[in-house]
């Protein structure tokens, strides 16, 4: 898993992010990583969740993991953000 | 797995959930799995770090699992909500 096969996940509308994977996947990738954290973790799953059962059949989720990133915040707090990485596969990978 | 051991995450403050995850794994059980659906979905992967980072070092997250719930709306619609299961386990477990 190189950096370049991955998609991170923001506020977009979830169907750029599927046509994201799916660039990813049709320039020859065996398999993408979709990354996101705070709130965007439910449109990371719902990303997922199109790519696998409607828009590439096949593909699998053959890794998920959850993690915590500590950030600064402008005022000096710490913060503490809840992480996805979700990684998608082809049948053949 | 039994469904006793099952914590549904909704929409209170994520400590009523990292709670009832203690209060689960103070009974006896060797493993706690978080269900969610949609928006919350985001707010379980929270309950899950801070039971791991914060609450009960040692607890890992052993299986994480995303999928797809069809539901019908009011109006007859047919809607797809994600759902993720995140079972955590203790280190004995």
């Amino acid at each position: 898993m190189t950096e370049e096969y991955t998609v991170f996940v923001g506020t977009k509308p979830p169907m750029s992010y599927v046509m994201a994977v799916l660039t990813q996947f049709q320039s020859g990738a065996p398999e993408v990583c979709l990354k996101a954290r705070g709130k965007s973790i439910t449109r990371a799953v719902d990303v997922a969740e199109i790519v696998k059962n409607r828009v590439m059949p096949g593909v699998k989720d053959t890794k998920i993991e959850i993690s915590t990133e500590h950030l600064t915040a402008e005022d000096g707090r710490n913060i503490n953000v809840s992480t996805i990485a979700i990684t998608l596969a082809k049948p053949e990978a």
